[in-house]
């Protein structure tokens, strides 16, 4: 990798950013297809996100960036648009720049999540969905499901009142999807995601029960690490197909190119 | 080059940056030594240099950054502090980020130019110098060599008032240098230095005359492109020891380094 003064720039925001993996990822592919292009992390805190923003909307070498926790949220007010999933859920992961500074934000997580899907061989179309949360990852998500033409989804969420506005949200924007909050069973559904973090420490309990779930049930993780949550674990040992989380984020760098590449 | 989560980052700040050699010969250097650490190109052009730096600030693992043209000058205001080199000329082409996001300041040129002189064998201490120019480049330059113990300075500039102020400034800087503005004959000096603009273009004319210097004299440029001037030409034609301009730019990389890690 030999970075020039012509290269193209990308990044990623984020704090902590020591863990990320998007540079080593995104530098990758520039030197597998020669492209003259570099892809740095930005260690940003919340005090600083507005005048690091300002900063990079500055470089006119610059074609996008990525934006990591705790920014997702905080980076919509400082974008000049945001669109597709992005403005449907209201929080922004990948930022690009036009040639005049502007700067539109989009989300990739749901559309990952449902690319990583795909990939593996469980199409969506049609099922029926069980999503364990209401936060930022469910709902990005669930608005992805939706798009992708599941039957239904049912929502449950430990606050009951944040899986009821998520489901009215969700249902708004796809009636012809069976949208509703529910129960905290996933029995009757083809596809049960957890999309909360119970599961990232180790005495963690499951989030869900999966001792009730038929065998064709494909159990999904919006989580990374572990890799093998006990719930995926659980599922396993139950006999259903999982689906890991990280594949959530391997979908995500193609689409992200794309978008980046239509500025 | 791997560039991880945790690498500190490194930056060059201009307008344009296509041809700048500092990413390349920076990056090659934390390769040699094994440094976590990338150099970028950043295109900010004047209209957003102080967005730029505001948002270089803001970077956590940014330890610095090198400023070319044309920013040389506007990138003083900027700094928390400016040092050495850089107060004297009241200009700066590198830029340190402190823990709490200080930034301090300096110029290298100068220091540059003279560790050039001293690593091609060319002490400048003692020396008779005549100087051509009294803008920018002919200020950094001064303010070394007199620094480095030459014992007298002329300088000439088309716009005499210039050489007079640069003369004064020296002087004032440097008591024991016998700095003076005089005339565009370079006789009678050891050293002769084209600190000019003249030479960069193919038309231009000879910054000053050659024809009658002794064959002791050094021609030195600050001009790397081309790398041997019509100057340096007929300097040698002459039977004159020559220095190229590129010197300068090579020895700087140390000179920043050291002030990089004083952070």
């Amino acid at each position: 990798m030999n970075i020039t003064g012509k290269a193209r720039l990308y990044a990623i925001v984020g704090d902590p950013v020591a863990h990320v993996r998007v540079p080593a990822v995104f530098n990758a592919r520039f030197a597998a297809h020669g492209t003259d292009a570099a892809c740095v992390p930005l260690h940003v805190g919340a005090a600083g996100l507005a005048a690091a923003v300002g900063g990079l909307r500055a470089l006119l070498n610059l074609d996008g960036f990525v934006v990591t926790a705790p920014h997702k949220h905080a980076i919509v007010a400082l974008c000049d648009e945001v669109v597709g999933e992005g403005r449907l859920v209201g929080a922004v992961n990948a930022v690009r720049r036009g040639a005049d500074g502007r700067l539109v934000g989009d989300l990739f997580d749901g559309q990952g999540f449902v690319a990583g899907l795909r990939a593996a061989g469980h199409s969506p179309q049609g099922k029926r969905v069980f999503l364990m949360g209401a936060g930022g990852a469910a709902s990005a998500v669930g608005f992805a499901l939706a798009r992708a033409g599941v039957a239904a989804i049912t929502i449950h969420n430990r606050t009951a009142p944040r899986a009821e506005a998520l489901a009215r949200k969700l249902q708004a924007a796809y009636p012809s999807c069976d949208v509703r909050a529910g129960s905290a069973h996933p029995a009757g559904h083809d596809l049960a995601v957890n999309a909360t973090s119970v599961g990232l420490e180790p005495g963690d309990p499951l989030p869900f029960d999966v001792s009730a779930l038929p065998r064709t049930t494909v159990v999904a993780e919006v989580l990374m690490k572990p890799e093998k949550t006990a719930l995926l674990a659980a599922a396993e040992r139950r006999g259903c197909p999982i689906h890991l989380g990280r594949h959530m984020l391997d979908r995500q760098v193609d689409l992200m190119f794309e978008f980046f590449a239509a500025r």
